[in-house]
């Protein structure tokens, strides 16, 4: 039980280093920023998802608040991406690989706590996809830019997979570390198939798509 | 009584239709996104309003996370947009009038709500106005619009009446179905007699004002 | 004690004043807005910090809906500025000198709540500076901005100070109204001296910075 609560713990913050380096290297990327905005951003987007999902639950303080080491964690990825971000443009691939991780983990453990709250299966499998998704919506919304989860992109999608296959194993009983992981991995699995064949949802009826930049960095503004 | 809550019921989830119905198009006509954004956007005009409300009373999970009809509406009403959103185009001034009803509605409750929970007079008819005007401040702030209540139109007026009327009838001691509908009667007329006669709020003095298009869809942003 | 309690009281609407006169004239040079939208961002610059810090603590509802001083004030600020906006675009600097006021205090009663909540230092610190620049960041990112704290500018970094050293001396057991005025004062002096020598916080190595205009106000959106 303690081992599984360690890994857990570990993949938590695993998910939470990616999203902050990832979110911190958006932000070098999209805007003129000094070193406030970097890490800020940076953090934001490791721990927004968790924070929206702790207030929607009562859950208040938010995790974030209780335990120092998701701030820590978040903050060094923050400045790693500031100190780094010239090469680490070179790691695209690796960027993007630890962020379908952090999306998937990040599902999974939203749709669960949801559901340790006494939510309705359909809301913890949104609060679920929103734990996952909601951090990068306030870093692109905070960088003005229309969030890319709502564009294109197969990004929301896998995290409802994923916490659907969460909820669908507590109800079943099933629920424990290996589910966890099983339900992660789908999530992390159908968000790289899109990332490699360069999937999209569809788009309304009549309007031909023609996809943005794929990921968080679509697009500069017109007028930075 | 029971009757008295369906009929509450019934128009709350009618203005949360509309409110979907609405913010969806919205979306559709504003920025290029996919399903899980045009649905997303939708829910979130509907929703947003109410999960503001809820979180500042500290009424958690939010109402819209404990019966699930709210979510269900919501996501119909997106759907029906996104299928639809050529041929809606033509029923602009029905949509006009039904977000019409779902503003009125949502301040009626949320003014009713916010003294149930105990806040102050002025306070419940603040917090009735952010209920009616919430979600669609999200939704245009994702969208990375200026909130069209903020710039012109009689929008945000109509809605802090009808609080008012609410807390009025509450303090006096008549408040009950005729009330509350009679409030919403007063914001819904004063919101359509300002769509009429194309009426604004004042702007500061030495500005002249050139209104937006108005509604919702004020002003394409520049680079989509 | 109720002489300190007074005036802690005192300072903390003074902020408030000068948080929602900031705001508002913000709002009134960097879009077309009416009266609604005016005050509206007023009184969220001036009272958003201090509801993000309640949801945060889950001090619900935030301290803002109890006392309706709060309210009131900020309301008065964002119509003064409404209606005088022509003048006080001459009262730049006592604007900026007020605005430091808001921070410092709203950094050091922050910090300082955040600790009688029970949260750890780091987080406490953390939250105080998000009492400080949280409104501002809601009024720039309504208006379509990137927040200004993220771009340039010595603004959120003497609001941690301000903090950091509020939980030093409730640590240190000497908090009171003098260790408060320290911190306080700590933040606006250096907050001062980066507005006099127009000091930025580190930019991204490889990126040359060249600041964009002072204050909230840097660079008009393309499209309004």
């Amino acid at each position: 039980m303690a081992a599984e609560a360690s890994l857990l713990l570990a993949l938590d913050l695993t998910g939470t280093f990616a999203f902050a380096l990832n979110g911190a290297l958006t932000a070098v990327r999209m805007a003129r920023l000094d070193i406030v905005g970097v890490v800020t951003l940076g953090m934001i987007t490791a721990l927004g998802g968790g924070i929206i999902r702790d207030i929607l639950l009562g859950a208040l303080p938010p995790a974030t608040f209780s335990d120092w080491r998701y701030l820590a964690v978040a903050a060094a990825g923050g400045l790693v991406a500031f100190f780094l971000s010239q090469r680490l443009d070179r790691l695209a691939l690796p960027i993007t690989v630890l962020d379908a991780a952090g999306l998937s983990l990040f599902a999974v453990t939203g749709a669960s706590k949801a559901l340790d709250f006494g939510l309705g299966l359909g809301q913890a499998v949104i609060l679920g996809a929103i734990t996952g998704v909601g951090g990068g919506t306030m870093r692109d919304t905070l960088l003005r830019q229309i969030p890319s989860v709502l564009r294109a992109d197969l990004y929301a999608i896998p995290a409802l997979v994923g916490a659907a296959i969460t909820v669908a194993t507590v109800q079943g009983g099933v629920y424990g570390i290996p589910a966890a992981l099983g339900a992660a991995t789908a999530c992390f699995a159908i968000r790289m198939v899109g990332v490699r064949f360069d999937l999209n949802a569809p788009s309304p009826p009549g309007k031909s798509q023609q996809p943005p930049a794929r990921g968080g960095d679509g697009g500069r503004p017109a007028d930075s």
